[in-house]
């Protein structure tokens, strides 16, 4: 596969759409890229990432008005779906793209409009990716995964509500220094947890999850433009490149792994990841996580490589994922606090990584980073992909 | 790109579910296309086109839910939209996929189950890929907007009714060889449009164009798998490559093209998948055309630079488009009567002609084609991919 680039990139803020469409948001973001990218060479083919056109904007053929909105035929497009991971697969089927010597360049779009139904019903969207028959039936949401996965983790490993809450202490602390942020408000432990009112401030979701453990519903898009090493070279631009990527599956139904509290696919992902690009771990700088829900952090830095298998939640306690950490995890503020805009959030993350690789994170740029990571976990983990992104010269 | 090719193909018949899922019909056609090729390699990756999951069924996560069903684990999965042609979108991303060396074997299923609504919903679902702002707020739905283009066209180039019914006929007979097909019924002219009876029977849906001049509602399934050289050299079966791709978009809004009895991308789509080929028009033995409405066989069959503009109903008229003829176009029936589930579709073209270049069309092979081509229509003309097939060997 030929080395593909990552020329512009760009995002809207996170939050609530108000009067916006879908098409509204994903054009936003996508000037946005353009104008960053200062592209002399037309854009020859347009992914979009999204989960909801269908069920919560009543609209298909996103990929094609796109193209109509940025004035951008005869370019091709698609409209690429994966649940909450779609905008990582976008992302990767234009790599391929570029890659595969089938275009030269390639503008990926994440985005949803998803505050326009009401909480329940995006709780009811967001399940339509668990297994038709042996969970969504039954009532099952992401959240009550999520708070069964918290719970046998947190039982094995002695992780505490304690944890948990650092993790969003953190990232709301990171977003404060995030202008496209959903939610810049910053939290403390004795307002999560240990004043009384806490259990009406942050009540259970599914317990052990408290709300504050949960992401918002977001509305947003982000956006990114991939290219040939020729035409990043003639940008004079940072040259920041897709180093690896990798993605796996797992049984559809969680019920049926053979161990729940393992991420399989995280795993999976990121070694393919690790393996394509020719780095381990150690050696990344700065990763965006997939922190939908905060215990999903802490596994995910333990399944990625970053810390050993029940050390997460030490490492988070010690504060190697802060900013000024020997990791920095989610410096944008995460899922948890940047949002999560469903088909917008993988993208997003490989906004804030190339702006981090480039020099440009404005108040939250970090020192220097040269390699940065990214996870984006799909259904409850049963397709998730991961990249590897390096700054050349 | 590295050479991609065809080693297993299968289909659902075409027609009413009945009780079967989505999930369902996808998996049988997999299953076909898995048997058919007798694959001794893992699947790696997975790619579903479908318009309607959300829409229509109310699910998401369909490519990973397929890697679920068929215990494909740990398969990279993904679900590809693009209205109409998100088969050809499939086809085309599955071929990157390969063609980059991201991974040597994909399994590419579309389908759609559309029947579980009724007939108004199911116009209405086509029309969400109209411009939502220009089109579908006044009601325009994709007969209208195809009985608007025939009028112009019929009267710039001197089509009758006759001719349209023409279409039908041929089509129809053609799939009373095909055992897939939705509909399985001769029709006449007589029958259509002279005798008295004709007006109830054959009535107006979007004048000029009539009942038969549409293609049916249907659910189905098809598939394809697609792999490296080296994997299909091993296979031992007939070499079918995937020798060119080429894919277009036009304006969104069909009012807003210059000369509306244009259609550009199928133009370009054709030139760049001949231009990938090395191929012309003329070498084609055998095409599958995108005839949701008769009067698109005959415009696409000009476009796709089969016939000069404005002769495609001459070349009808004189037989040159049957199985007999110079260049049989739709041997499977077409969208006309082997039906048109809108997401199986573009991958249902592909399995017809691998198998018209393996030699196992059964009762309706043609003499030895060699060189296959076909037209996938998305949008009104707005999002249109071609592809040319050769059979090496």
């Amino acid at each position: 596969m030929r080395d593909v680039y990552i020329i512009g990139a760009g995002m809207t803020k996170f939050g609530r759409a108000g009067d916006w469409t879908l098409i509204d948001v994903l054009e936003y973001a996508a000037a946005q890229a353009l104008k960053d990218a200062d592209l002399k060479d037309d854009i020859e083919s347009v992914f979009v990432a999204n989960m909801g056109a269908g069920l919560l904007n009543h609209l298909s053929g996103v990929g094609s008005a796109m193209v109509d909105r940025l004035c951008l035929w005869p370019a091709t497009a698609e409209t690429v779906e994966n649940g909450p991971a779609s905008g990582g697969s976008a992302v990767k089927v234009g790599t391929m793209a570029v890659g595969s010597g089938a275009v030269d360049t390639a503008l990926v779009i994440g985005g949803e409009v998803m505050r326009s139904v009401t909480g329940w019903e995006a709780t009811d969207f967001v399940a339509t990716l668990s297994h038709p028959e042996a969970e969504y039936i039954y009532g099952v949401t992401l959240p009550s995964l999520a708070g069964m996965f918290a719970r046998l983790y947190m039982d094995k490993y002695g992780i505490t509500p304690e944890h948990l809450a650092m993790v969003a202490i953190k990232n709301h602390q990171n977003a404060m220094k995030n202008p496209n942020a959903h939610i810049q408000q910053t939290v403390s432990m004795e307002g999560l947890l240990h004043r009384p009112e806490a259990v009406v401030n942050n009540p259970y979701v599914a317990e052990p999850l408290r709300m504050f453990d949960c992401c918002p519903v977001s509305d947003g898009a982000a956006a990114v433009i991939l290219c040939t090493k020729e035409i990043a070279e003639k940008s004079g631009k940072p040259m920041v490149r897709v180093a690896g990527f990798g993605q796996a599956t797992d049984t559809h139904a969680v019920h049926e792994r053979k161990d729940p509290t393992e991420l399989t696919a995280v795993r999976l992902a990121a070694e393919r990841a690790f393996g394509m690009a020719g780095r381990k771990p150690a050696d990344v700088d700065v990763a965006e996580l997939h922190d939908a829900f905060t215990i999903l952090e802490i596994a995910e830095s333990e399944e990625a490589g970053f810390f050993d298998k029940g050390t997460g939640h030490i490492a988070l306690e010690n504060g190697e994922t802060r900013p000024d950490g020997r990791l920095p995890i989610n410096v944008s503020g995460g899922l948890k606090a940047r949002g999560h805009p469903v088909g917008a959030t993988g993208v997003a993350q490989v906004v804030e990584i190339a702006w981090q690789l480039a020099g440009k994170a404005g108040e939250r740029q970090l020192d220097d980073p040269r390699v940065g990571f990214t996870c984006n976990f799909g259904g409850f983990g049963n397709n998730v992909l991961c990249f590897v992104f390096e700054r050349e010269g």
